[in-house]
């Protein structure tokens, strides 16, 4: 397993092994690495000849006052994390956006950004305007660097997958694109790196997130289709438990759509925060 | 020389061609090509060993009102012109942008958008605030489909030539950009596919612009420095002559910032209707 931290490096390395016939997957990730995404690794794994998982934790899609400076970061301990895994590259970039030196004027610095119009919109568009607007870029900087056959997201972060794949579709990279399941604590907390950041009783209260998601999924085994009911009922348990709900959405898996009845496949995605932490889970629901 | 038309098959060519080492150009047009788009297959013809052309009038980057319906069209007299150049591969997609069916909503249809946020907004970007939108997304797509090694594009649309520069290094494409000399007429009007659309006294009326440029270099051989005065004597003359000047800026080559002074190396480029056609013409300057 080497560590690549050039770009130019690391599309070398990528064009030499597709010219030997390689196929290679890309994780991209920011790092402080849990057991959601080891899994997203072994999906990789699993796909290609060769797997390279980014770390980078990227400026570009936290806005001022967001949690870039306090964002966990554990380089090391992700490496040895990775070792067992037969992950080939480790993309740590140094220089993956254009440095501004101080002889150049701010022109220089960079300036392209890819919008995905309306999925970037619903859901964690509301609090982030400018979230997806930086995820889709930089992703696209890892694509046309790494050069993939296969790219692989976790589907936690669903409205990212789904932002990402639309990317990948109107822009022709020609990659494949692979969302994977959501990866759970043994109690049921959604699996993040920004859990270590929450006290223990926060860690305890968030999951009435969790448990909220488990009963609508049960309400909707159980007959009921009406959105609202449902968001009503999540709504209440995550303040009670303390929490504070930025987002409580049933939307088409798709178009990220809200819709008012389970008719067709949807996923009922929450965003709330405990403490200085914001926290998002999901389940997809559909009523067959 | 083949055509393709799809944008599986042309990626699948381009992939065996690297395979074997090849190296690929692409020179991206909107066809009806004249001897500025042949000088940018030549250049292309010089830098690689397969040299793809694409033809493609993109309904992106027209605004509703601009002359989307009467851009001139002649796929097969391109064709000839084409065939005595060397080029292995003309690509003109049918299926470049994803068609919405009627069964689907129109969620399903293009979303994701390119902007170069700066380099965007001077010159062309006031008439036509979409217009780069429009050009950036379609050359990442055919990027992405054909993968070349080195792209070819023409100084004739200078702001058109930075914003894509920009672009490819902003999102880290593993291509080399390549800017031409503008071509022209035996009279010195640059060549453009709307040069048809002009009336033969338009025609002649439009070498105003070429003339005011030409006057402009004089001037600034002759120790002018000052921008006001070299825009205004080709604004005068433009005006004289029945044109209707869109922008004449003089811009910094790199930013494209107006500059007062010829201090360092710039640009003056004009945009100006004659009858119902828009024409481009620019002239690169420099103090030295």
């Amino acid at each position: 397993m080497a560590i690549v931290r050039e770009k130019g490096a690391m599309r070398q390395w990528s064009r030499s092994q597709r010219q030997c016939g390689q196929r290679i997957a890309l994780v991209p990730t920011m790092g402080f690495l849990h057991q959601g995404h080891l899994s997203l690794v072994a999906e990789a794994r699993l796909r290609a000849d060769k797997v390279v998982v980014s770390i980078y934790v990227n400026p570009g899609q936290f806005a001022p006052g967001e949690d870039l400076d306090v964002y966990p970061r554990d380089f090391d301990s992700d490496v040895e994390k990775l070792k067992p895994l037969g992950v080939d590259i480790i993309f740590n970039p140094h220089d993956l956006y254009v440095r501004e030196s101080p002889e150049k004027n701010r022109e220089s610095g960079h300036e392209t950004w890819i919008r995905v119009e309306n999925l970037e919109r619903p859901l964690c568009g509301g609090s982030r305007p400018l979230f997806f607007r930086g995820v889709a870029t930089v992703v696209s900087k890892l694509l046309n660097i790494v050069e993939p056959d296969v790219v692989v997201f976790g589907k936690k972060d669903y409205q990212q997958w789904r932002v990402l794949a639309r990317m990948v579709r109107d822009l022709d990279f020609g990659v494949e694109v692979i969302g994977c399941p959501l990866v759970r604590e043994a109690d049921g907390l959604a699996m993040s790196s920004r859990n270590v950041r929450l006290t223990a009783t926060e860690r305890k209260n968030a999951l009435a997130i969790f448990h909220s998601l488990k009963r609508a999924e049960e309400l909707v085994r159980s007959g009921e289709t009406d959105s609202s009911v449902l968001i009503e009922q999540a709504v209440t348990a995550i303040s009670n438990a303390g929490g504070k709900v930025d987002y409580a959405s049933i939307v088409d898996q798709e178009t990220l759509k809200s819709v008012d009845k389970i008719t067709k496949p949807s996923v009922f995605a929450i965003t709330a925060w405990f403490g200085s932490v914001r926290l998002l889970d999901n389940v997809e629901l559909s009523n067959n």
